[in-house]
């Protein structure tokens, strides 16, 4: 007997015929003779008509009042899973997440979990009772409402199966696990019977929505085996684990890619040594999260900066920057929309030289024009037009043979 | 400069555009210079929707469960309208229940008021801050959630105003004020310039839905003046204060109605001194709110007892009366449904001998037939058929001569 969490994304709670669905689930681990403990997200799109609701009453709306609002969605998620494991006739309760005794930081709609009193949820364990947790939430030392970002139930679930030392964390979700591309655009799409963590990471990060980025980090630091499975259909998922079997010696595992990316441009910055740290710190302070980093120096005092933001940031990214203008001393900031990010993820890289040139090629010959690139030794990402984004993935997604994988599931597009 | 408490009820908040229009009505007693507390229910229906949801799941859900859920409707609101102040350029801050030191006992669904912890309200008002509370729900000591059973939004806003010692405490509704009778169901119907507190009291235990009966009678406990106003209308409202103007010297003030009666008969009852102690305990310790009894002697030994409960808590009824049937010592129970209740209310009738009477006659005289009675120094309450209530109540309102009343607004029906 051991602790195993669940955690059902959105669309596993969406109505209420798939509420009833998830708590079968939950009922047949628990009927296994293991403790469980369940992570819920908000019911279907009901996090996006709350946020729709509050952006009628202010454009930009007060980010404390939106932990507050968007709270209520998982709330109500754990209290209807309880009701159903009731009436299924096993002991259920459901806790938010400050009652669970998940505390974070005080940042208003992207806060981290700083600890967890494990202690409440135990004592129901022992009693032997199903605990539902809302995910994505917790409270501070003030007693505040904080919500961790989108995706953050994934990290509370990996987070909770960190503090209650559980046996595994299952992520159920719409997909039946991980794929080497996004199977909704991307004909011949093969789901993966393993990753790594930094490879999940990096796809993660690389916007492939299974799975929240801040969750893998947390599994990989604490050693939780996740798996991530349909809700829905009875078959096989994902594992993400530190020793992954090589699928057919696979060099790259994955095509991962994201529209709604800018590429922001300082022009005629002093080429002072500070100045690159000035900067990032800045933008880390106001909570802007910068993906890649091009500096080029245009003339000998002068140097141009482009990084690379997320759209929702903008606003944000141009008013830190008008407000720094004068002590960051540039000329001008420019702003290209329109972009998307395309990468290629596999642990085979470090050991296999020229898997960049190999991916460069490969665009170059669809005429895709590479705007911004960084690497790192597990993946190589690309900025590109937004427009050429899916041929530019479906095309890499071919040239590294990933259409040709044995899978247990096929997925077209 | 003082401390106002306003209360916005759910039509009150029904959409955007009303939760704008509370947010200038709090705007308004702001600039007036007063400190001002505001608390609110959950938007229009939506309390209804998350109970259909609830039913779905499981036809009698679990209480604590119900608590966890309803309770996110009120969140819901309190963050839009801080949001809608803050928009609006004022300084705001919303609180759930719990946050705002409310402490309730732990009767799911029912709970009471038991505590006030108001120093961090007080200090936000301090800090000019309006403050936004979240109605009808607060915490017990071990930080579960309990809602305070309908209307408990009302109870809210007496008690805050009780513990900050405020001024004044506003409840903005749908209507203009306290009327002689309903006037959505009665032509005629005339609005009341102020009522006693015990009138409003009675008022409100027989279904006059303007204010809920605990914080009509936390009110009177604590002499807080209470203001029913509009929320749409910029109209005169209805006071309720212990010294009342006797507009025109009414003997009754008001009529009441209330349909979903049940009248719950256990026969063969042993004439046993403490019989009726024990059933009307074990029905009080089960939370079920007995209203009028009728004992009858019909033979030397045995006893007959009626009272009547309202429609949502037959199950709960019935099933107490089963578990204890042998306890209790009854021949059988019979329930009858379909009826309603009528009632008379006026401080005036202390005074003046046969209302009643007069009461009596005016049914009798349209073939009304009075299945129980029930009286008290101001109110005189008769149970019917459900299908004549509209026409008792019409009859009534006509014969105290509420319909002539001289008043500020005239509603027909």
């Amino acid at each position: 007997m051991g602790i195993v969490v669940q955690k059902f994304g959105g669309t596993s709670v969406g109505n209420v015929e798939r509420i009833l669905n998830a708590a079968r689930r939950v009922v047949e681990e628990k009927e296994k003779g293991n403790q469980v403990v369940v992570v819920v997200s908000a019911m279907g799109k009901s996090t996006d008509q709350l946020v729709e609701l509050a952006k009628q009453i202010s454009p930009i709306p007060d980010k404390r009042e939106m932990d507050m609002l968007l709270s209520t969605g998982e709330q109500i998620t754990i209290s209807l899973l309880s009701m159903a494991l009731k009436e299924m006739g096993h002991e259920a309760i459901s806790f938010t997440g400050g009652q669970a005794g998940i505390l974070t930081e005080s940042v208003p709609g992207n806060a981290r979990i700083k600890h967890i009193s494990s202690g409440k949820i135990q004592g129901c364990l022992n009693e032997k009772k199903i605990v539902i947790v809302a995910g994505f939430q917790g409270i501070d030392e003030n007693n505040e409402i904080l919500t961790l970002g989108r995706g953050g139930s994934d990290t509370t679930a990996v987070a909770l199966a960190a503090a209650l030392n559980a046996d595994r964390c299952d992520i159920f979700t719409d997909v039946t696990g991980v794929y080497t591309t996004d199977p909704r655009y991307i004909k011949g799409a093969r789901q993966l019977k393993s990753v790594s963590y930094d490879e999940m990471l990096e796809l993660a990060n690389l916007g492939a929505g299974v799975l929240h980025p801040r969750a893998v980090e947390f599994a990989k630091n604490y050693g939780i085996a996740l798996q991530v499975c349909s809700s829905m259909e009875k078959v096989e998922g994902t594992i993400i684990e530190e020793a992954v079997t090589m699928e057919q010696n696979l060099i790259v595992r994955g095509v991962a890619f994201e529209e709604d990316i800018i590429r922001v441009t300082l022009v005629g910055l002093k080429n002072e040594i500070q100045h690159l740290s000035t900067i990032f710190t800045k933008l880390a302070e106001n909570h802007i999260n910068v993906d890649i980093i091009i500096q080029s120096q245009t003339e000998a005092q002068k140097t141009s900066l482009s990084f690379s933001i997320k759209k929702e940031q903008l606003n944000e990214t141009i008013s830190v920057l008008e407000n720094y203008k004068k002590e960051l001393d540039f000329e001008s900031a420019e702003y290209e929309t329109g972009l998307a990010k395309v990468s290629i993820v596999g642990s085979g890289m470090v050991s296999n030289p020229g898997v960049a040139a190999q991916m460069f090629k490969a665009l170059a010959d669809e005429h895709i024009k590479i705007k911004m690139v960084s690497t790192s030794e597990i993946k190589v990402s690309t900025v590109i037009d937004e427009g050429q984004m899916l041929k530019a993935a479906g095309i890499l997604h071919t040239a590294f043979g990933l259409d040709k994988l044995k899978a247990e599931a096929e997925v077209s597009s």
